[in-house]
């Protein structure tokens, strides 16, 4: 396993990251281990537990060149060991600006494992109407 | 303001009586009053804060007989005043058997504010694929 993630920021850059480089190993270390994972693309049906999460990343990362992808953190709600956060996504394919992507909604959750923060679960849907609504409120955090 | 709820679970019991009952007035008592709460409805835009998210509740809830709706809590994660539910809901027609309705999955986010938990956010997407996965795996409450 890699470097541990010292908060959900940390774990959500490292989800990134690896989405963005097709890095299958550095997905692998951002999950949690445990059967209680959840992971739902857009528009995809639930995924639950590593194993099946790790393979539909296998099928999204294999054989493409790395997209581009930017992705902004719009709200934040954590406590204790766990955080939500609510992500906007822009995806766009390879040498295409990230700009012009897809724009994704994603609920992540995320989890101190003992050792590390981890992410527990990603939910994300494809808005089809209302494409581009007003920019959101400072992001806050809620203690 | 109604009674206040209890946890998490009694807030989602009266989100979804108010939602299957078409009772916007339950719908404005389960939602936390601050601009923080997030909605996004299947294949919706961002919805923030109350207001904006109430009237897209009216515009779903009226002019229509109350639909066939069943929930099913998947998956919870729960730390002190912050709790996460994944969601399955079946929404039908009124008339229709909930169980013959769109599938549609839910994270749902509550805290604890003050006098009562509400709603904070409340994201649903509809799967386009694998529309009937597995059962899931029993609920686990994550400490």
């Amino acid at each position: 396993m890699g470097a541990p993630f010292a908060d959900a920021v940390a774990a959500e850059r490292a989800f990134y990251q690896a989405f963005a480089a097709c890095d299958l190993q550095g997905m692998s270390e951002v999950w949690a281990d445990n059967r209680e994972t959840i992971c739902i693309h857009p528009g995809g049906p639930l995924l639950q537990g590593k194993t099946a999460i790790l393979e539909s990343w296998r099928e999204i990362l294999s054989g493409v060149l790395p997209p581009r992808l930017r992705h902004r953190e719009l709200r934040r709600f954590a406590e204790g060991m766990l955080a939500v956060h609510l992500v906007e996504e822009l995806i766009a394919p390879h040498g295409a600006p990230a700009e012009e992507g897809t724009r994704i909604l994603a609920t992540n959750v995320y989890r101190y494992c003992g050792d590390s923060w981890r992410m527990m679960q990603h939910h994300a849907s494809l808005p089809l109407v209302g494409q581009h609504p007003p920019d959101p409120a400072p992001i806050a955090t809620l203690h």
